[in-house]
């Protein structure tokens, strides 16, 4: 079966679409997209947009998304050398329908907070 | 600070939406609030669904979930007791959105297989 002829579904385990959607979401991955779809960053400035992530998560992160072909990583043969990393189009992509999703998580969290006391209240915090 | 006034920010490591972030994105979060968009569930149907979550991973997201407002768990009082679960309006938000990610994923994973093969290639797998 030819590649372009496959039905990718995320649902099922051994799908390789599931690990794609695994780097896009994951803990760092989701933040990392999010941030670099503000522009181009050196390592340490996305270090600090990233509120919390560690060198080497971070580095994971960026690594993994490279080779997506998600991220762009432009060395520069200056001394020190100088790294950027930006989006790739397809990255842009992603991104743009990451951050819809954060921005819309991020206007309903008073709901979400209600809920969880809400919760904790009728259940005792089962 | 009343909390309506509060920006939450998940780009800051302390602001509570980055944990919803988290879960409503995580390995079993996503997938699970993907699968409950199609309709109501049983336990083990999610289960199978869910393809390649245990059992207590799939209890431990449905409740965080539950928790956070974006599912709702209806148990009959049948014998054996019968237990439902289905997206809240919120939890549906959340899933329409996360859908428009994971479909647009599963389709340009053929451009991902490529970048990778392409990236192995010139970096020997670095």
């Amino acid at each position: 079966m030819d590649s372009t002829d496959m039905a990718y579904d995320v649902f099922s385990r051994h799908c390789p679409s599931r690990g794609t959607l695994e780097h896009v979401t994951g803990r760092w991955g989701a933040l990392t997209l999010g941030a670099l779809h503000d522009g181009t960053f050196r390592f340490n400035e996305l270090r600090r947009r990233v509120d919390g992530v560690s060198e080497k998560m971070l580095s994971q992160t960026l690594h993994a998304l490279e080779r997506d072909g998600l991220v762009r990583r432009d060395a520069q043969p200056t001394n020190p050398p100088r790294v950027d990393y930006q989006l790739t189009p397809l990255g842009r992509e992603i991104a743009e329908r990451l951050l819809t999703l954060i921005r819309f998580v991020e206007s309903r969290q008073d709901d979400v907070l209600r809920a969880r006391e809400c919760y904790d209240a009728t259940r005792g915090g089962r």
